[in-house]
């Protein structure tokens, strides 16, 4: 973290639908405080893709390969993160297999997403209850792009 | 610009269609290399929302008020700005009146987004595209939020 930001830093995080009955989410359990649950995410680096680097955070979190299906939407209230200013771009991906945690994660489970476990992290349940709009056909999503890199 | 940068900048753009028979959209052409015609945006500051950038630099660049309508995409292509990694949110709005360049921005017109002047900086070829699909109902958008930030 700079002393003197000039610019908010950069995020990604993804709602991973797993392809199993009732559709359920991944949620990971952070091993750092803010503690709770979150969605699984991170920092985008310099020089990678917004996609690419939700891909990367939900490998390293969730052991899962994920594809992305779409953006949910670009999340900036300045307050969101009570460390600093992050925003977070949120895709939807889909994945197969079990999740287990890792890095950032001390446990990643899946849940059914309208009765998430508590407490949910930064602005986990807006963007959730977001999701589930999403999900009912209620609330559309951007398009995922690939730029490869 | 840091020297060693771990995050790509974050930017937003906005394509801002005027109230006018035809909806042209406002391009500017760039005071600064590299030369050209863009879409207004620059830099999101510490602090503020994008939602806030977005009509912040939108009013700096073009003098128009403008009433965001809904998130086209994120553009993140470590390649798309010649200069650094600079990640864009961009958004499509709407606004009356007469565009005046100013800040950044040399000139500021109204043009039909079907025949946009060229050269067009950075991927606002492609964005444009993108848009053109949007306002077509051929590409959905995700929903604007307003952190109030």
């Amino acid at each position: 973290m700079s002393p003197d930001p000039r610019n908010p830093y950069p995020t990604v995080d993804v709602i991973i639908e797993l392809d199993e009955p009732g559709r359920p989410i991944v949620l990971v359990q952070r091993a750092n405080p803010p503690l709770g649950w979150a969605l699984p995410g991170g920092f985008v680096d310099y020089g990678e893709s917004l996609e690419t680097a939700a891909r990367r955070e939900a490998a390293e979190e969730t052991g899962l390969t994920v594809e992305l299906v779409a953006v949910l939407g670009a999340y900036s209230d300045p307050g969101r993160d009570p460390r600093q200013h992050n925003l977070s771009v949120v895709f939807v991906g889909r994945a197969s297999g079990e999740p287990r945690g890792g890095d950032d994660a001390a446990l990643a489970r899946a849940f059914d997403p309208a009765e998430p476990p508590q407490p949910l992290c930064f602005d986990h349940g807006l963007i959730l209850s977001h999701y589930l709009a999403w999900r009912a056909g209620l609330r559309p999503g951007a398009p995922v792009q690939n730029w490869g890199v």
